[in-house]
């Protein structure tokens, strides 16, 4: 009994081995409140912030008290609950620290010693709707988040507390909780050890309450995973998650998530283990992070690339990703444009610089440039490719995918492409199927069409391949591959060029697509050619959709529209979810297919053949519970070929001015577009405007080399150009 | 042969006596140009109306001029052309005045060369789409809007051209323009004599145009009818086109179009004949109509009634009301808020009067604020109720349509509602199905879906009976009749209210509506109460639609939904256009319908029996050429009633941030809605909230007397209040 009870200690001592910590030095550190008290009044935007912070504190502190025993799912009265609970603690902490009025810090200690009292009687949550259902919410991940805000809080009032309070808390609370997200179960267990961005939550969760508490062994496998072994844990996190780029597998809407616990954790760590040089780790991968998470995006818009939903630079997780970034980077001023729009700060050292920084620089604009963001963590698995023109709200982008799976929120979306112009998403990706926070709707986690439309192949601006999604849909062969970008140029503004291929999505079948945004005097606005070539040995059915937001004005060719009856265009993998609202065939070799969207005109102008056939289609079917946007969409299906190109060109033009009343250009500016060459070495597109000029584009289609010159022969003229495309106007 | 010249001498004589003129003083006057010259640099609103107008005068001269063969659409070239001319020469004769530079003038003066040449050379337009086919444009009505413009141009280089041009383009274009338009078959004849927009435009085209050229006759037609008997002419349309009100019975889209001529014109007669008074005529009823023009809006956006489009208070139109208005009422500095918000001026005197108010006056901001508009010439043919609560964005607004039908541009809507909130339309009405300018839109005039759908009755947030429109659709019955405004009360701004009854629509069927808007500290935001009462002697099928804009949220009510198969809701009337995507029934005594718009959620919480069917539907069926948004629609049906009430309570509430990802209150505050006494005399609602208030609002149905003092017996309490309803929380 004697040895069993010494061992119990000997354990303990190990599993506690504390370190002294400063108090508040995790997030907020004592020198940052020294400043923020010394600058009040003097940067609005900060000063905004803190009355903002205050304001969450004081409501929490007006309202009785609630610590409820959780209940239910996302959106619903407990999860809220406890979500604005920790705001409230983390409000209260700071507050606490920048006043000193000790109001603050009762709260917290009282609210602490609330969740103190609940945490042991609680089981796992009573929602079942995640595999690593957490104790507080519904899933561990907001458990997590709820940590981190709280680690923050206790570090804030750590020296107010009574240490009997503190021991109290720590044995009953954060302990506990820490053991539980660390290895609470296999799935918990799994997840703090994963290369996810549940994981990073996890681990910074338990990394800041180690830290907070001074506990080393929470730290250490924070950092370098549950066995300390560096095979997972925060480093290794930053080695794997992000390629070499900045760019997170997940894509745009998780890295802007991701992001948050990245760089708070990062900050803590800085704070604490300067000697760490975190922020230098991996050539600055944060810094790319940062700013990758940043131009994943469209007018302060993220990207709707895999699962995704409407988030933009406003949020609070950009606002900490901007102020940390900028507190370790000062050289990167354009960070402080951000900073100005999002007029808000983190009330905190990183907030002030940047407050002080907006109100003293001379500020460079925010520049959205075109870019390629290699994926995987060696930066060979593919990658997104970015084609800008122009700046601002006028700029146009197009997006390709050539990526990776992207983990369980990447979508069957191989050399998919978004088109955006004129402030506005023109050819859409859908993203998710979720609303998030909703109760009524799936608890607010993702529906059931997220699988069975969102992520379907047939639900992207990509080749659909005999009516089934890449891979079959299956995401543990669809994580085996990635697509692979051929090449990408964007050395010549006014041409830019992205070539990609896949191999594996579907048996035998070889997918190839080359787009170029291209911006000419002749061009009323910078438009698109988009050259997809699928090769096989065997016949097929080939389906290529054109999601567009806006209105159809005109077609080129009849449509035979269901007016009386609609019925879904198929039965299965996303197919079953499209209304068939009409359907279309030409006897030109072109059909030209012209919306509106706002003020702007939009004519998607491609190849067809005797056999092409038209469809319209609507989002919608087979949706039970209404969880569907109804997006429209053209799409060229070829019903049987084996070796098939697609060549069209997306060509906004005109105006629409309803204030003026003044319309222009509603018509294409083409009057013909040809592939005049198409075999394994090039494809050769030639345009014609109504006014005359003619464009020559040839893109390589393999062999590809930078450095190569090419000559090839067309019409019986020989060609030359070194590299791996070529763009020019022609005579004839 | 003598004789005959002689004679023909005497009549041209008469036919154009005129009178000096001095040039110019039709819109732009000498004196304004003085002032204009004299402020260049000082007004950055105007120096910008200005530049822009320069702007356009430059273009066009440097440009290869074209006055082109009539032959195009609403939005094809030559429509376009000509419209570009009219601005053109309007922008440099303005800046020839400003600029003294000549070379403004001599393209006027080309231009009018060739308009001179061209027109007698024509023949009615080619395009038959319209009854009153133009010259120059497919409708008569473009032709007087090319005039009005061409008429001012005219003015300001009238003493640079040479004698003999004048004739001739006076002989050759203006006078045969004014002749065709006043009198060039009986269409336009009708037309220019008609109290109706196009009227308006016509004779203010040969008002203008008549005083340019001091050509008395073409004036006093202009001012007092063709036949110059006062019967009918600019005076006899203001004593009859609007309403007491300034309410302009074609509705609130039209209203802001014909303000233009009226004002322009209204202004032209008071540079040349300030002794009529213009302004001051009939109590000031172009103040009226301004000040009710802009009243006819939510965040600046004009009520989307009878036919109407997209406009806003940035179109021209308005910038020439607002400007007009306040140089002959410098009282009303209202309007000087929306100059603000325009920052745009017209290039005249009455620009710069409110440019130099703009830079000078301490504004008070533009009001929007409940009201009744009475319909009809003496102000007794029903009316537009406006309800209101709060200001700015965040106005929550409600509109009950009770009036005349409009002329041909009225809608078969009697008692309908929309409903406004937060920024946003919530349950909107359809307005017009027209692509204006768009000619590959049925050449950009209504479409035949306008009729079809548009304009019918189940278009509208109203009860349509047993399948068919008001009136059955006939516009000519349609026009003998008018709803009634039982009452309106705004006295209490907390509590406003209008009721409204129709009693010829449907044969023995009335129709009787109170809707109220209120604000009470119990509520989270305003919401508004509708009791729609139905009265027959037979059984009817009653259906009760309101569309809405925003994502079906939850329903309290099993759905079953037609997710494999659509069609349409009915066969004619507008029915045909809806697709009936589910349907469901209720076995509790109220139906909850929850909507997300934005970041705030909205529920309609109905009174239902077990007979009521309640049907989901979308806009779009039997549609062969996409016109129609796909506006989607709650709709409750009473299959076999012959005295039915229905009662809603539509309730704005929570919060839905996805920046902040903070869900609050997804769900209706109301637990109970039932109506506790309905009869002849009084409807009785009582509203129960889930934190415990009750409310209870009692309408009058008759002997509406806002004095009268009323006693009802509820549940055995006697309940006595004065006037025409009553509300106030209860006990129980």
């Amino acid at each position: 009994m004697r040895l069993k009870f010494s061992l119990f200690i000997a354990i303990l001592f190990v599993a506690t081995s504390t370190f002294a910590v400063e108090h508040p030095n995790l997030f907020l550190t004592a020198k940052a409140v020294q400043e923020i008290k010394a600058s009040v009044g003097k940067y609005p935007a900060f000063d905004k912030s803190v009355d903002e912070l205050k304001a969450i504190a004081d409501k929490a502190l007006a309202e009785k008290m609630d610590v409820p025993v959780p209940k239910d799912g996302g959106g619903g009265y407990t999860h809220e609950k406890h979500k604005s609970n920790y705001y409230a603690m983390n409000a209260a902490g700071i507050m606490f620290q920048i006043s000193g009025n000790p109001k603050y810090a009762q709260f917290v200690k009282d609210m602490l010693l609330k969740y103190a009292a609940l945490y042991p009687t609680l089981d796992l949550h009573p929602v079942i709707k995640s595999e690593a259902r957490g104790k507080l919410f519904w899933q561990t991940l907001n458990d997590a988040v709820w940590l981190v805000h709280t680690a923050n809080a206790y570090d804030c009032v750590y020296n107010f507390l009574a240490e009997k309070d503190r021991q109290l808390i720590e044995k009953n609370l954060f302990r506990p909780m820490a053991e539980f997200l660390s290895n609470g179960n296999e799935s918990n267990y799994e997840t703090f050890n994963k290369m996810h961005n549940h994981g990073t939550w996890a681990l910074s969760a338990v990394g800041m309450i180690g830290y907070a508490m001074g506990d080393k062994d929470l730290v250490a496998k924070a950092l370098y995973g549950s066995k300390k072994d560096k095979k997972s844990g925060f480093f290794r996190q930053l080695d794997m998650l992000f390629s070499p780029d900045g760019y997170y597998t997940e894509g745009p809407y998780y890295q802007r998530y991701a992001i948050w616990p990245f760089m708070t954790f990062a900050q803590v760590i800085q704070n604490q283990q300067p000697e760490l040089n975190i922020f230098s780790y991996r050539d600055r991968i944060l810094d790319k992070a940062v700013n990758t998470a940043l131009q994943c995006a469209y007018n302060g818009e993220f990207f709707y690339l895999n699962d995704a939903l409407y988030k933009t630079y406003q949020t609070q997780e950009i606002v900490y990703a901007v102020d940390i970034a900028y507190k370790n980077n000062p050289s990167n001023k354009q960070l402080l444009d951000i900073a100005r729009q999002q007029n808000s700060c983190i009330v905190s050292g990183e907030g002030l610089v940047v407050a002080k920084a907006v109100a003293a620089e001379k500020i460079p604009a925010f520049e959205l440039k075109p870019a390629l963001l290699r994926d995987g963590a060696k930066g060979d698995e593919g990658g997104i490719a970015i084609l800008r023109s122009g700046s601002g709200d006028n700029q146009s982008c197009l997006t390709f995918k050539a990526t990776s799976h992207g983990l369980s929120h990447g979508h069957y979306d191989k050399l998919s492409m978004v088109f955006y112009d004129n402030g506005n998403c023109i050819l859409p990706d859908y993203g998710a199927v979720r609303f998030l926070n909703i109760e009524p709707k799936d608890g607010g986690g993702y529906t059931k069409e997220n699988h069975s439309w969102g992520s379907q192949t047939i639900a992207h601006n990509t080749v659909t391949v005999d009516g089934k999604s890449d891979f079959n849909g299956d995401i543990k062969i669809s994580s085996k591959y990635h697509s692979e970008i051929n090449y990408f140029s964007v050395d010549n503004p006014e041409i830019q060029v992205v070539s990609g291929v896949e191999r594996n999505a579907y048996k035998d079948v070889l997918l190839n697509r080359t787009v170029a945004l291209l911006t000419n005097k002749a061009f009323e606005f910078p438009l698109a050619i988009d050259i997809f070539r699928v090769k096989s040995d065997t016949v097929h059915q080939l389906d290529f959709p054109f999601y567009y937001n806006g209105q159809l004005i005109s077609t080129d060719f009849t449509i035979h529209k269901n007016t009386t009856n609609l019925k879904p265009f198929g039965k299965k993998n996303g197919y079953q979810h499209l209304w068939l609202e009409a359907t279309g065939k030409t006897d030109k070799p072109t059909a030209n297919f012209t919306i509106l969207n706002a003020n702007r005109f939009y004519s998607i102008i491609t190849l067809a053949d005797t056999l092409t056939e038209f469809k319209l289609t609507r989002i919608g079917a087979n949706d039970p519970n209404f969880n569907l946007r109804d997006t429209p969409c053209f799409l060229i299906r070829q019903p049987r070929v084996s070796n098939h190109t697609f060549v069209s060109v997306i060509e906004p033009h005109g105006l629409y001015d309803l204030t003026r009343e003044v319309t222009e250009g509603y018509e294409t500016n083409l009057s013909e577009l040809t592939l005049i060459k198409d075999d394994e070495d090039f494809s050769a597109v030639k345009i014609s405007l109504k006014k005359g000029q003619k464009f020559l584009f040839i893109t390589a289609n393999r062999d590809f080399d930078n450095s190569k010159t090419r000559t090839i022969i067309i019409n019986n003229k020989t060609i030359s150009f070194t590299g791996n495309y070529y763009f020019t106007d022609i005579q004839n």
